[in-house]
């Protein structure tokens, strides 16, 4: 039983689907994946830090003691003792964070996805940083905002920028630490005042926070969500310090705007996978991740020595770049004239990959710019691959 | 560093999140998680048919011999041996179902929320049967459809019924074999018939399958996709036959909406866990599922054969019945002058409950219906259940 030649359905998908695109950076991931280009590109933590073993332990054990559990349906808001933890792991002598306050979800990407289901309307106002993360300009776009970018410089997000844009804005989305794509660090002293700002004008402030604890020196900075755990929503991600492909991470907002998230969760996917929470609880419930990060970190911090070491030797004088203290990115400003997509064109001939700065922008995109990751790369071809880059600039001049 | 005396935000909501509401199941399993209360409220598979050893394995396995691949970000689509799996599962002499018309989702309520996403704007046609799954109902009321509910009978939805208000619409919502919450089978007959008047219409048919393979007697009925792979959006679900915490189902979709439902899934959480479609392709890649299904459908076959029998005994000759052939569900029609809400209020009170069938209702709620799940609940206490609820009713009567 088939129906004989029918009429193709011609497809009208609705307005919000009509602005989606594939990101930028899968479409260029797809042809750096040939073993012989050397791939700047990746936005992937390094496997080399996954810790395989563990996992597999702790999988085992869940599925071994707690099976029939961690099989079964499970509440929408999370595993219980998973979001305790995170709880505790928050708070600080000044201000508590309750597990009640926790949703877990499917990688902090969803986190960006139920935000955006459940504060932006059409035109609303959306504040983001100038260059802002890909995967949230994405996430948000869907919901059809009006994307304000706000402005940066070296010190990240300039506070009195917010205050001249921020008004009736339904929210502001930063990642002060590490930022992806650039690197930058949200100094100290511009954390509170931004709160400040934000509190003042109403605007509930996202902190994004993937890359946090991947701090090469020192401890992290403070969080934003402890300065006023009432306006800020935070999201973080076991992807950076654990692993990505279990996709988990977790939101933290006040009450009444948790309850939200977790109806628009359940009728997004009912709840995240039971047995991945239980197994990822396992691993960190006493205390790997203080043992482990410190690894991430130093193995990060040394790879990105040897970027910024290669980029003095063989980029020309009129490029910049930042000095990243933490995380997994560093931001390439080139001579105003030339346009990094160019420059990767005449790189992939080279075999070597990078990604063009310009989708990074909501508004007025800096073509002259590009995204370097260094996690993935062995220190030879690191610098095997900024001395082609370098002379290919060079020859760009 | 803390914030002194903020203003506390107002929260504003986006319109579409105003429409949200916390599922009535989920608020019924609250309160009937005490173990003395006989529950046949749940939607959830007996944990007793989940093959935890083999779970376990497969985890062991992949973690060992793939643990850096399966722990890494992965394909927005999905892993692909998975896929391909699943196309030819899917394939029949007739129609060929390709890997690159699958997507893995994060269960396939997922599935029903990215569906919403690209096909419905406000106000758009929407069509389901009456009454639908409450999943189905909670993920498309994010978007704002206007929702028309299509006639069913006992041998499912009915043709003409779609036929007459079918111009126009954006899609069709089906749930064709043993239907969450009737348990009702669409008759061969109708099938095709309404495939045919789908094509004609131009209207996106969803065919959503979660319990098909749960058939009690001979086979499978032939697939809605099958006879019209260019029309029909199919719908999978490990949560069923193999667990339903992992998380983890499937849309086959015509290519130009796989490609839009693939952004949108990148924009929702980039991928579902590589780790969990690596270990379930491990549990069925040589045809586990084949020895294993058999003994959940004769395991549910007997629960139902309980219910039905018990209810011929204790039920008062003016309430009626489905007699599923598959799934996990029977419906009731009291009197029409009985409130099941009040019945549900009378029943807990004597540790007895179920879900009023109001709920399933987008339009018109007949306030006299009741869904009863018989697959957690033992022979015993089916028995006991029974009774009570028989004598509740004639007392209402």
């Amino acid at each position: 039983m088939k129906l004989e030649n029918p009429t193709p359905i011609s497809w009208k998908f609705s307005e919000r689907a009509e602005q989606l695109q594939s990101s930028v950076i899968r479409e260029i991931l797809k042809i750096t994946q040939r073993p012989e280009v050397i791939s700047f590109a990746g936005g992937l933590p390094s496997p080399d830090t996954f810790p395989v073993e563990r996992m597999r332990a702790a999988f085992d054990k869940v599925l071994l003691e707690n099976g029939k559990t961690a099989l079964q349906y499970g509440p929408t808001d999370g595993y219980g003792p998973l979001r305790s933890f995170i709880a505790d792991s928050l708070s600080t002598s000044e201000s508590t964070i309750l597990p009640e306050q926790i949703m877990m979800v499917s990688g902090s990407q969803q986190a960006l996805d139920l935000v955006g289901k459940v504060l932006i309307d059409k035109d609303s106002k959306v504040m983001v940083e100038t260059p802002s993360y890909l995967g949230a300009l994405q996430a948000f776009s869907v919901y059809q905002p009006n994307i304000v970018s706000v402005d940066m410089d070296e010190h990240g997000l300039v506070p009195a920028s917010v205050a001249a844009k921020g008004e009736g804005a339904r929210l502001l989305y930063a990642l002060p630490n590490f930022q992806n794509p650039t690197g930058r660090t949200l100094s100290v002293e511009r954390r509170f005042e931004l709160v400040e700002i934000c509190a003042r004008l109403g605007v509930p402030l996202i902190e994004d926070n993937p890359y946090g604890d991947l701090c090469y020196r020192g401890e992290p900075l403070p969080k934003l969500l402890n300065m006023n755990p009432g306006g800020v929503i935070y999201m973080g991600s076991f992807s950076k310090v654990l692993t990505p492909g279990i996709r988990l991470g977790y939101v933290v907002a006040p009450i009444p705007l948790i309850r939200k998230l977790e109806q628009a969760k359940q009728a997004s996917d009912l709840h995240t996978s039971t047995l991945t929470q239980m197994a990822v609880y396992e691993v960190i419930k006493d205390g790997f991740l203080n043992e482990h990060i410190p690894t991430i970190r130093s193995f990060y911090s040394g790879q990105c020595d040897v970027m910024l070491a290669a980029m003095t030797k063989y980029f020309p004088p009129t490029v910049s770049w930042t000095r990243p203290e933490g995380g997994m990115f560093i931001w390439v400003t080139l001579p105003a004239h030339i346009d990094s997509k160019k420059l990767l064109d005449a790189a992939l001939l080279q075999n070597v990959a990078f990604v063009p700065g310009g989708p990074f922008y909501a508004n007025n995109p800096e073509t002259n710019t590009l995204r370097l990751s260094f996690v993935t790369v062995s220190p030879e071809r690191i610098n095997d691959g900024i001395e082609k880059l370098g002379n290919l600039i060079k020859a760009m001049l």
